[in-house]
Parts: structure tokens; C-alpha cells; sequence
């Protein structure tokens, strides 16, 4: 797109530039420690983290359409990217696995963009997405718990972690412990008594107290797990490893990546953009995120979606454009240079301990109540999506998910409700005759079926009409109220045709009202009047009287 | 179930036993020709067709629920044994792997009349149930036409017939082709010219008076392809070979055999009870054809279900009773003591011109236009599952009819039409304001969304409302005509909630109208009237008004 100089210049001279940047320095000091615990979530050497938190939100910040969107390093993702790396072939390492698994991230979105697939996004229901949410929360949360408590048992998914943990003898380390248990303690107090800016610092702060803490009781020597002396911190740019077996072996995970961190990024973005009168373009959201992606992968980084808790800190902090992504971006390139020795001496306890306080904090079971008492079968589907997510893996939770609310919505629309109505006395409104006092016509059969005429129901059709008309002999007439019936596939047409035919041999004619606009364009396209007898009429009520 | 002795006597003493015994005759004669012909099409020696035709009609007579379903061997199903039979191990007889495939399909129809899944026959949608017919129905005409030229020519789906014609350098035999094409003319005179009884009795005399032709003129020393000598036809029940590799390599066919024989002979059935005035009974259909199938593993046959021609002839020739069925097995049984000796100077030709008169002559093409004009969509798909069926096998092509079905559905409820309805003058009736003249309300937004609320669609609910309200400025409330509303799941309740906030943010009441009652219950059971504060009315009329 041409660059907007006039528009460049009205942001500098003008308000947004001291919002923005206030928000990216606050969000900045939540992003440090996040970004270094999620690439340890994720199995991957902490500095990837950072740097998968400087270029790709600049990528973002060009082509996305939120201004608070949050592109980083995420929890979910990063468990993702975990259960993804633990399949990779011999010889691979786990930030080579990361950089591929970025670049087919962002080909994907790119593609979906292309495509204007952004639709897709629709397949992931409320159940599956809380019941993924909570499933990825815990499993993350379990899979810190050793690192909590300085334990060697690793796993991404309850039994393995429970074998793990098992073969090692249940193994913890009290000083490791000490310090992951009161890093919790403090992180949950300074959430719960400080407000404002100095709650905000308090991640920050926590973190440089325990380095410098380590450092000064030489943690080290005492068998404190620490993130240990990271590599040079230099941003270099290239191309992942262009191996095709690695990149086949890797892209189921990145399939899934791909969706989750679209749909998340979309859930979080189109909330905020409600709260701020604003609009989220889905499609441009895709291609800022294929941007942030391929951006990691050319420069070290892992799989980035848009966070939960920074895209709302950043609407809370004041963030009016999305100039603020790349003022993070600035930030956190100074925070490399600074922090690069003193990481050294971080204890990895300290890391799990924000990792579990930001994730569980998220946790919210309500949802299952709800469900479970609104449609019992969606409780059920949210709860087992959960269940896989924890036990199995999350492609085996999302895979139940999807398919489960496609065969729900089908079973709905194949067991339709269907209505004898009759006129509410001195109106021209017709009712279900077991709900209300109305009246019916002797002869004429006034039917509401509640649901669109489709392959999943047009067989019972006929031999739910038929059963209306057994229980009134001397039925003449059939007026089918059309007002529900939003759609009629060509499998509802031959219902519709098969029961117009069926009514004729009893000389029973079948008339229909109040058809939808679009539906009877369609009936009249293709032909109906070469076989349909009956009349057409504008209000149920005409058509009763008739 | 008790024996009804009364009935029986009643059967003897009355009416349909003269009706039935002449249309179980009438039905025998077509039955012999195509019993062989199917067996043949299905890869197996002729006499397992005569097998599955005995036996098995007696446990469909006993359980089924339709007096006109002729049950047996049908061409469909032999394609799909054929295809089926291909992949067998080695080791394996095609005859015993049909024991096998038949043992699970009675199993399979068994277990789904036991659990009550008689409505997943709903999956399949008109196109798919015509793309597939017509696709086999190519496909088995295609496999028979080298038979029919004396070709040795051999495959069940296009390219491999052709690569196997075209590595045998598309030879033929004059003699076997002139009996082939002899026979398709005189079958194909027979159905032109000849009505009633005589015409029913032409593939009989066809087989007879080739049989005699043959043997008379020393066919098989001329290289005619005979049936030729069939082992001593005797019926011996036993278990099919109990080998778990071999059922285990069948199970998918079996899967799909017995989807297709079940939704085939339900579709035959009802229709047929259509015109009867009859119901059937999809559980007991269930039933019907699992007993089938288990005594036809049991006595030598192969896969069964209801014959689309057999079972129309039956209720042309009279049948009253589902004792019909058990009288065709008796003729059945005379046919195969008369028959044995002869049968063996039976030129396969003619038997490949049976199967293609009776395959082609169901051969329609106008669905594939009604369907184009209606929805293009659909008649796309009903195209592609021919092509696949035909290029490359009955399970691919079915497996891309159903998840396409799904996805046009989902496709559909995806995108809702969404009319802004206003006042038919001088009535209580709304409509959209786009296709009448109709009179609205300043302040006040009459809304109809043409679908139910459910996760393909709820979370474009807001954006379309705001859109609405954007092109209103003024208006202070939104009454939502809940009509063609007939589900809200649990997706489609969160965004309704969700619009209630964006709405209450801006000032503006959400109310609506004319909720079902079913969808009213379930939202009041859930509590919502903790976070809804608008108004339900009974009438959209009464909503705008107030």
C-alpha cells in the first residue's frame, strides 16, 4: 500500500504518538519475562522468544487492522509447538523444527488470505474453543509444575508427564522449589493489592529481584535450575532449513498452529474492536498475521499469535494505533541488549511460576455449567474436548470438536419440530395448538415445520405430514407455514414434490404461505409450476381462509 | 415374536395367498437370470447368486417390515463386492471373502437396528444418492461390456478396465459378441414390443433358448465363454472362515456395503409404501436385511439387499404379504434342481447382456439438469461423485458426497439472509423492505435473520446488526423477528448475549418477537434473564408498536 505521508505526519505531530508509546512500554515489561517463558514452554532455548518479539510484531504492525492486537510469543500456541517439536526426526534441532514450523504457520495464513478462507474460522464453536482453551490451560500448567518445584519430569499431556514423573522417583529440589513457590506467592499478591503501574512493573521487578537474588547466593552452585549464559543475542536473518521430509513431518502441527493462532488472535481482536466501536477486517488479520510468521521464521523466532492478556493490556493502556506494535518491538530490542547478561542468572523456577499465574488465571469454568445446563450435548462435547486436549493431544481434541458440533448441528436440523397451528381468536395470527388457546378450520390443516427443508430431514417429510392427516379425517386442504424454513436444498425439493404428489392421490391439496423471498425466487427458477398445483400465499392467514 | 395363528389361517383361508404365490412366480423368472448375472458381475462362480437367493428371503419375509421388497442379489452391491473382493489376501477364495463380507454387513445392520441408527441414512442427499447410482450404474455396463464382446478384458473402475483392454490389444470373439449383442437386442425388443406376461417372461426364455442354441451348436468348442459346469448345487450352512486379518481387511467394504444396501432398499421401500398407502418401519427394514445378510453368510451366498426392479415388479404383479418373498425362494429352489445340468452351456455374453439392459435402462440424466438449474452447487457435486465412483471407486465417490453434503449445508447456515421488514400497510404482517411496499418506524429497527443462531453464523451476528444501525442513525431499539429462528445453540447464545451488550453500550434495547416456543424455553431454563432486559412479544407487530 503507498504510505500515507500526510497521515505519518498528523500521528507525529499530534495525540496518538504519547499514548502509543506509553502502551508499548507497559505491555514491553509484561512481553520480557512472557516471551522467555513460552519459549521454555514451548521446548525451545529462552532467547527465541525474544526474538520471535521483535520483527514479526513490526510485520503486524504493517499489515494487520487491529491497533491492540498483542503478536508474540502465546501460551497455547507454545504448547502446541512443544507436542509439534516432539515428533521431529533425528538430527533436527527442536529451533530449527521452530523456524520451519513458522515459515508453513505463515504460508498457511498467507494462502488463507489469498483464498479468503477467513470463513473457516466459523467451524470452531464456543464449546470447542473453551473446552480447547481450558484443556491447552491445564496441560500447560501441569507441564510447569516440575519446573515449579525444580523437578527433571518433563511432558506435554497428563500420562506422559505422570510416567515422567514416575521413572523419576517423584524427584524435587527444595531451593528450585523455594524460589518457584515464592515467585507464585509474590505474582498472585502484587495481582491482587497493587493496581496501576506499579502492579504492571511487578512481573518485571519479580524477575530482576530473583536474578539478582541467584546471583548473590550463587543459585547456581546450590543446584538451582538456571535459563543459563544465553548465546550472543543478534538477530541474524535467513531461510529455515529447506528439508522436504521436515517440512511434511511438520505440517499437520502447522496446520493446526495455523488455525489456532488465527481464530484466538480473531476471538481477542473482535472483542476489544466491540468494546472500541471499532471493526476487525478478517482477512487483513489473516495477512498480518502470515506476515508476523514468516518474519519469525526469518529471524530466529517461533510460531506468533496475538495474546489474551497483552492485546487487553494494551486497550487498557491507552493504545490508539497499531504504531504501538513496533514501539514494543523498539523496546524489547533494548531490553536484549540490557538484560542478555543478567538472564544468565534467572532460576527457571521463576519463569514457571509467571507462566502458571498468567495462564490460570484465564481459567473459567462456568462455561461447562452453562452449556451443560443450555444443551447438555454441547456440555458433554466442551468437556471431552478438554479431556483429549489434557490426555491426548490437542490435535485429537480439536478433531472431536470440530467434527462433534458438525454432527450436532446435523442431528438438529434432521429432528425438526413440527407444529399444528391454528389462529389466535379475532387475529390473524397463527399459533402451536398445544402452546396457545386458538381456533382451527375444520378441512384445512395449517402445519409449521421449524427448519429449513434439507437432505438431513427431507426423507421424514411426507410421513410427518401424512401423520397429521391420519388424526383429521376429512381433511381437504394442507397450508404449510413457510416462515421457518429459511433454505430448501434439491433434496427438499423432491420431499417438497414427493409430498405434493402423495397429497394428490388422497385429493388432498397442498398449499403453502408466507414464503421466504429468496426461497420462492429459487422454486420459481427451477420449473416448480410444471408440477406444483397449489397456491402460494402471502400470510398464512389468507391462505387459511382461502 | 409369537406366532399369530389366526393370521396364518386367515392368510390360507382368504385372499392374498393366490396374489402372492403369482407374483412370487412372476418374479422367480427374473430373478434366475439376474441372481447368476450379479453373482458373475461380482466376481464369484454363478451359483452363489442362486444361494443368496434362497435362505436370505426367508429371514427378510421373517423380520423385515415391507410385502414388496425383493431382496437378494442387486447390481449395485455386486460392483461394491466386486471392488471389495479385489483386495483380499492372498490365499483367500472370492467366494469365501463374499462369506465373509456378507457375515459383517448382516453384523453391522444388525448392531445399527440395535442402537436405533437408522436415521444416518440421512447423510446421504439426493445428489449423492443419484451421483452414485448413475456412476455405478456406468461402471458395472462398462466392466460388462468386454464379456459381452467375448473380451477377457477385466476392471471395475475405467482406468483399469481400459489399461487391462488395452494390454490384451482390445481383443474380442465374434461368436460370443454376436450371442452378447443377439441377446441385448432381443431383451431390449422384448421390453419395446412385448407387454404383460409374455414380455416377464422373455429373459427367461432368452436364457433357456440360448442354453439349448449353445449346446446345440457345440458353443464351447468354438471358444464361446460358457458359465460352465456348476459343482452340485446343494445348500450347506456353516460359519464363514473365522480369520481376524481377513475380516478386518473387509471391514471398510463391509461398511459401506451395508450403508448402501440399508439407504437402497429403504428408499425402494418407501416409495413403493407411498403409493401403497403404506408405512415402513426403518427399524424393522434394519432388521430385515441384517437377517439377510446373516443367513446368506450362512448358506453360501453374498452381500443382499432390496432389488429397485424386483421390488417394483412385485407390487405390479400383486404382492400382498411379505410371504411373497418366502414363496420366491421356493421357485428358487425348483429353479436351481431344473437348472443345475443346463445352466452349464449358458454363454456368459448373454448374462452380461442381462446385467446391461437392466443396469442401463435406470440410466436418467435430467436430475443432473434439475439439480444444475436448482443449485449449481449441488449438481456440481452430484457430478463429481459419478466421475469418482466411475474413475475411481464407490468409496471415494461416496466419501466426497457426504462431507460435501456437509460442507453446503454448513456453507449455507454460514451466510444468513438478513432483510430489514417493515409494515405491510394497513395490516399487521411485515416484509422485507427490498421486495415490498412497506412502511417503517423512525427509531425503532424491525430485523428478520433468515437462519438459526448457531456457530457457523454467530459471530457475524453483531457486525450485520451494527451494519443496520450504522445506515439508521436514531434508532433507540432493535426488535429481532424470531420466526425463522428455530435453533439457538449454545455458540448462537453467546453472540446473542453478545449483541445485547454491544447494543445496551450503545443505548439502544434489544427486543424480540415471535420466539418459538421451544427456542423460549430453553433460553428461559438457562437463566438468561439475568442479562436479558429487553422484551419477548407474541407478535412482531406488537413489538413494533409498543
Amino acid at each position: 500500500m503507498p504510505v500515507d505521508l500526510d497521515g505519518v505526519r498528523a500521528y507525529f505531530a499530534r495525540g496518538p504518538l504519547r499514548e502509543d508509546l506509553l502502551a508499548a512500554f507497559i505491555v514491553s515489561v509484561l512481553l520480557i519475562p512472557q516471551s522467555l517463558a513460552y519459549a521454555m514452554l514451548a521446548g525451545l532455548p529462552a532467547q527465541i522468544g525474544l526474538y520471535a518479539s521483535l520483527l514479526p510484531l513490526l510485520a503486524y504492525a504493517a499489515l494487520g487492522s487491529s491497533p491492540v492486537l498483542g503478536v508474540g510469543p502465546v501460551a497455547v500456541l507454545a504448547l502446541m509447538i512443544a507436542q509439534g517439536l516432539g515428533e521431529l526426526p533425528a538430527g533436527v534441532a527442536p529451533s530449527e523444527g521452530a523456524l520451519v514450523l513458522a515459515a508453513e504457520t505463515g504460508l498457511i495464513l498467507a494462502i488463507a488470505a489469498w483464498l479468503r478462507l477467513d470463513a473457516l474460522a466459523s467451524l470452531l464453536s464456543v464449546p470447542v474453543l473453551h473446552g480447547f482453551e481450558t484443556g491447552a490451560t491445564l496441560a500447560i500448567a501441569f507441564s510447569q509444575l516440575p519446573v515449579l518445584l525444580g523437578s527433571r519430569a518433563h511432558g506435554f499431556d497428563l500420562p506422559a508427564l505422570w510416567q515422567d514423573a514416575r521413572q523419576g522417583g517423584f524427584d524435587w529440589h527444595g531451593l528450585s522449589a523455594l524460589y518457584g513457590l515464592g515467585a507464585c506467592a509474590a505474582l498472585l499478591a502484587a495481582r491482587r493489592w497493587l493496581a496501576g503501574t506499579p502492579g504492571r512493573l511487578a512481573p518485571l521487578l519479580l524477575l530482576l529481584g530473583t536474578i539478582a537474588l541467584a546471583w548473590h547466593s550463587d543459585a547456581l552452585s546450590r543446584g538451582v535450575a538456571l535459563v543459563g549464559a544465553l548465546p550472543r543475542l543478534r538477530l541474524e536473518l535467513g531461510l529455515p532449513r529447506l528439508d522436504g521430509a521436515l517440512w511434511l513431518a511438520l505440517l499437520p502441527h502447522a496446520l493446526l498452529v495455523a488455525l489456532m493462532a488465527y481464530v484466538s488472535s480473531l476471538v481477542v481482536a473482535e472483542s476489544l474492536a466491540r468494546r472500541r466501536g471499532e471493526k476487525v477486517d478478517a482477512r487483513r488479520e489473516l495477512a498480518g498475521l502470515a506476515g508476523a510468521n514468516l518474519l519469525a521464521a526469518a529471524s530466529g523466532g517461533m510460531p506468533v499469535a496475538g495474546s489474551f492478556s497483552r492485546s487487553v493490556l494494551l486497550h487498557d493502556a491507552g493504545s490508539r494505533t497499531r504504531a504501538s506494535g513496533a514501539f514494543i518491538a523498539v523496546f524489547m530490542a533494548l531490553a536484549m541488549l540490557l538484560l542478555a547478561a543478567p538472564l544468565a542468572w534467572l532460576p527457571k523456577a521463576v519463569l514457571a511460576a509467571t507462566i502458571m499465574v498468567a495462564v490460570l488465571s484465564g481459567l473459567r469454568f462456568e462455561p461447562y455449567r452453562d452449556a451443560w445446563r443450555y444443551a447438555p450435548a454441547e456440555g458433554l462435547l466442551m468437556l471431552a474436548v478438554t479431556a483429549l486436549v489434557l490426555l491426548v493431544s490437542v490435535a485429537a481434541g480439536l478433531a472431536l470438536g470440530v467434527l462433534g458440533s458438525i454432527a450436532l448441528l446435523l442431528q438438529r436440523t434432521a429432528r425438526p419440530h413440527v407444529a399444528l397451528i391454528g389462529r389466535v381468536p379475532g387475529t390473524e395470527h397463527y399459533r402451536n395448538v398445544d402452546r396457545h388457546a386458538v381456533e382451527c378450520l375444520p378441512g384445512v390443516l395449517g402445519l409449521r415445520i421449524d427448519e429449513s427443508l434439507l437432505f438431513t430431514n427431507a426423507r421424514n417429510l411426507t410421513e410427518v405430514v401424512q401423520g397429521f392427516l391420519q388424526q383429521h379425517a376429512g381433511t381437504r386442504r394442507v397450508v404449510l407455514l413457510m416462515s421457518p424454513v429459511n433454505n430448501i436444498d434439491f433434496s427438499g425439493l423432491a420431499a417438497l414434490q414427493e409430498l405434493h404428489q402423495s397429497l394428490a392421490r388422497q385429493s388432498v391439496r397442498l398449499d403453502l404461505s408466507e414464503v421466504k423471498g429468496p426461497v420462492l425466487d429459487r422454486l420459481r427458477a427451477s420449473g416448480w409450476q410444471r408440477w406444483f398445483k397449489g397456491q402460494v400465499y402471502l400470510s398464512h392467514h389468507q391462505g387459511m381462509m382461502d
